[in-house]
């Protein structure tokens, strides 16, 4: 048996991306199985049989089998060697857990699921977007990187000097945000969030990791 | 300065619960703050100070300010003596964050989102509760709950034999999931689950938080 990790899931999938940033940053070498969701992939029986929600990514390293971007990227820290994606003092980690929360509940339905779906996704499956749905998520989009922008005050990090699973989170959202004409009048008030961008930004895990839309 | 740590919340809400268990069953010491969000609590300036989303809970200990279920239930179980609410080796803890997903993702819409709110809360605030979303739910509640369920094929709790995290983030959801009429057809076919709220309510802590809706 390979004892290798495999990762199932869409390279232009944000939480895909997040678990495979984690892959590149802790340097283990991994598998790659596409499981193109925005073709119907997800919903196979073969693919319900690994995940029962048909949602990416799922995970598996010899008998283990995992969903869930919360569980698989905690487990990649912690099971391999190479860098820790967790700070090591308690208080850290709660903020790293507390930055992946407002990542999960606050950003992410106004960053992807408004303005990024909308903006960038809509028209590659040939629909137009809802202009009104991206007008209303601004304000939303913009507060949440706000709160996010405090994280950053004396921290090159959003979670200290070294980078943690709740960056890793943020980079595939942040990139696609920064793709849509909605990117530069949202963040241009969070000064702190776009020099972490470009910092980030010059990781070899994110060039490598980088993916368009189908 | 006093050292003990304070929940601010409603004892009523789900998630503000999760927190007080972790804390009763950790035996930490706590302060509580109201935060009535049904009557517009969570929305008045100063507790917008402390959550800018102006949700429950929130938490302080000393100088450390938290909110996000997820990073003040790792905190309490991190920073206070007492046992441990994350298995202590790596598979474990993985497939705790997978259940604690899945909680969150797939449980807490049908059941709370949807039955409960629809059961519950919406006569509580004399409104009427909306058939058609309860009717929409119950399969999506039951197959989210019997994803759960395989989790405790040959276990105790939903991580193995001793109480973690996942389960005291499935007690609040359950506990108002067995109160609507929806419960028992929802669970019918369900007995590890069935048998696990049996074990679990008998615990000191389940009954010491246990709170009605106002």
């Amino acid at each position: 048996m390979t004892n290798v990790p495999i990762v199932f899931g869409a390279p232009y999938s944000t939480y895909t991306r997040t678990v495979l940033l984690a892959l590149e940053e802790k340097g283990v070498a991994y598998g790659f199985r596409l499981v193109d969701f925005l073709k119907g992939d997800a919903k196979l029986p073969e693919y319900l049989a690994r995940h029962p929600f048909g949602k990416v990514p799922a995970f598996e390293h010899g008998s283990l089998r995992l969903y869930e971007a919360g569980a698989i990227t905690r487990y990649v820290d912690e099971a391999f060697g190479g860098p820790r994606l967790q700070p090591p003092d308690i208080t850290s980690r709660a903020r790293m857990m507390q930055a992946i929360g407002i990542i999960e509940s606050y950003i992410y339905p106004s960053v992807v699921g408004a303005i990024v779906i909308q903006r960038l996704v809509n028209p590659a499956l040939g629909k137009k977007p809802d202009e009104q749905t991206i007008e209303r998520s601004i304000p939303r989009a913009r507060k949440s990187l706000g709160v996010l922008e405090t994280f950053l005050e004396g921290s090159t990090f959003l979670t200290g000097d070294a980078v943690s699973l709740a960056d890793l989170y943020l980079v595939p959202m942040f990139d696609y945000l920064m793709q849509t004409p909605e990117g530069a009048p949202v963040t241009d008030d969070l000064p702190l969030l776009l020099r972490w961008w470009k910092d980030i930004g010059e990781r070899p895990s994110v060039d490598k990791t980088h993916a368009t839309l189908p």
